[in-house]
């Protein structure tokens, strides 16, 4: 999974919305200490949290599975562009066989180790295409679903078709907008114990990589037990 | 696929929305032709929209693929409620095997056409979880899915790494309420000859199933073409 | 102020909504408290607040000021369509003098108590259009400010000026669809002691004229500190 | 009226956006004149609206009636901040008289013309919280209004009260977030010549301040007959 921060607002913009409501104005020290109090004080203490609306954060997201996509998608407010299966499965028909029809019960008795299987370049491989789970069975289950596509789309099938052997664990990429407000949500569900762990990663690496003085904003959404 | 209206808000709320602004209560005939022609004259023709979000359906829809639930989500004004494939899954265990081992080459030999494969016991089964594309290739390929995410679960492997296995033909199901507004936006988009098959005969059946009285609001949003 | 509950979902469909995730239709006692006991649980203590949204309710809410509608419209979740202004100021033009002249000065000469200056016929009229505050000073200044509007509306001027010199105490009326985890929210920050006076009353009136089988969702939001 | 352009995203994010989806980025010309086409192209044409999501703008817009301010808190798709009546209506306390009890009829007799009236201190005065309407018996009633409410507030009247005797023409100031989607509706429906006259000012106002370079995103929603 890799996470890319594209553009983000100033804090000093959510300072200036705060301070439109009492006519502050003179009391800012742009976007310092004293504007970093107010907007925690109002977005968060004082639950006036339209306030933080007017952070908005782009990342961009990569290398995450399309089962983590169905999930991202519920939080509806964001924007989301994404990776579009319809016209980008075509990248399959450049790729050699991820298989070469071994099956799983081959694939056990050439390897010594489970380190062995996924330093294989056949996996290798796959892994451009499919986020592993650490589960070997999972794993060449999908990369299976994934030889399988590939053999669909050198057939000549319409991908509107195909795309509906594809596995969840295949990778996508998205472009999200999301505001301060969506996202302090967002990390809350997200960091959860509860959620999936790929989400729950996603989850950490954007609070990971949101700019350091925004990040006193989301510091009490995280949730770090294990 | 199937859709069920479970609930939708009467003709008469959208038309007394519309009277507020003008306090004309005495024109209206309680949800009759001239309530009918307000509402089509201010909330389409006036584009005064936002008297369209008083209107509100719920509707069970099942026997869709994840493919589609992902298009479907997209559409941020509405509230869906999904079937858990984290909490679901388990339905596999009880399932006796899809393909007995069976491959595609396998399967072309065995049967003399594709209405016979699609007729076969284990292809039948099978539909109970896997949206059919009409294409053999990728409905097997899906089929050959189906068993491994069956064998991973009897394995003991947790939902939420075996779900990565799963096809995005497999079907789901959703509680979805919306309103009008963005109703007549969802069938617009996904009536288009552009849009996926699926969804787009999810359009279709929508529009379909709608209250008689309220159909009319939505007949200009339908794309007919083939 | 009045307020009304034209429409409102059944809880059926938010316990139904609910089980979609877990496929547990089974269990439902088709919203017994089964169903309520579920509903509280997953939409308020698992934070799932999605499903909340299934419920929505439509209000008809009237005298209130227009002082009151600039702190509603700032809930975004919802749907309020609002007596225009701009099309029904005419129903001035129909009303005799609400002052016949007097000042403020002479108000305080002619009665002998605050409750006599209410109970006069000008007074009664004015409180058709206007909210009244209890501070006689700005409920007279309003019932000013009001005949003067009345007489630019007979002077012809046209109602997208006149209504500049409107009175924020003027009443308007709205039908107002909003569904259950917005209403969760506005009733928890317009109960609030830090909330206007006239909001908090509407926040405690919509509660009150909830249907009773669903207060219980909202009853942790109403903050009934003095 | 004033409108300051706080800030804005550049349309580099949102080609990076649509460039996800077909994976084109090898493509793009950081923003220059491909990059442009194809948001017009994507977003309007296409009508993949979302994408247009991801340009977000920040205005800060003063010398607006609260008139004005009713109309766009309908706007749901956006988020203002506003200058609280609550808390800075105590700036009257430090003016002088804005009448010196002086009659509308007294107002006529004692000018030659219109614009000697206005151009009078005690008009100008008022006219720092005032939008004027051109029509000199609305703005002098609203000075009227202001006048009393300035009384009312050196007598000791709570702001909460004394707020409700506010004329609409009341001039407020607001921080304003708002996509570029959002604002295409926003000036699509309000430079309409059905709309207000002074929010069809606002949406010419806005319109011309955005960055030139977006500005061609909005042309075909500017009405510009009279």
């Amino acid at each position: 999974m890799e996470v890319e921060l594209l553009q983000h607002s100033n804090l000093k913009i959510c300072a200036h919305a705060i301070r439109t409501c009492w006519q502050s104005f003179d009391k800012s020290d742009e976007g310092g200490e004293k504007d970093k109090e107010l907007i925690d004080r109002v977005g968060n203490k004082f639950k006036h949290a339209s306030t933080l609306e007017h952070l908005s954060y782009t990342f961009y997201i990569s290398d995450v599975s399309r089962a983590l996509l169905q999930e991202l998608a519920r939080h509806r407010m964001a924007s989301p562009s994404v990776k579009s299966t319809r016209y980008t499965l075509k990248e399959l028909k450049n790729e050699d066989s991820f298989t070469d029809g071994m099956s799983m019960v081959e694939l056990k008795k050439n390897f010594a180790s489970k380190d062995e299987v996924y330093a294989d370049e056949h996996m290798l491989r796959a892994s451009k295409y499919l986020v592993w789970t650490d589960d070997l069975g999972v794993d060449f289950s999908s990369t299976v679903a994934l030889e399988n596509l590939r053999l669909m789309l050198l057939d000549g099938v319409a991908n509107d078709k195909a795309k509906y052997c594809l596995p969840e664990s295949y990778k996508t990429e998205l472009t999200w907008t999301i505001n301060a407000r969506s996202l302090q949500n967002f990390i809350t569900l997200r960091s959860s114990k509860a959620a999936l762990w790929e989400i729950r990663d996603l989850a950490k690496k954007l609070y990971d990589i949101l700019p350091s003085e925004h990040r006193y904003l989301f510091t009490n959404c995280i949730n770090d037990e294990l």
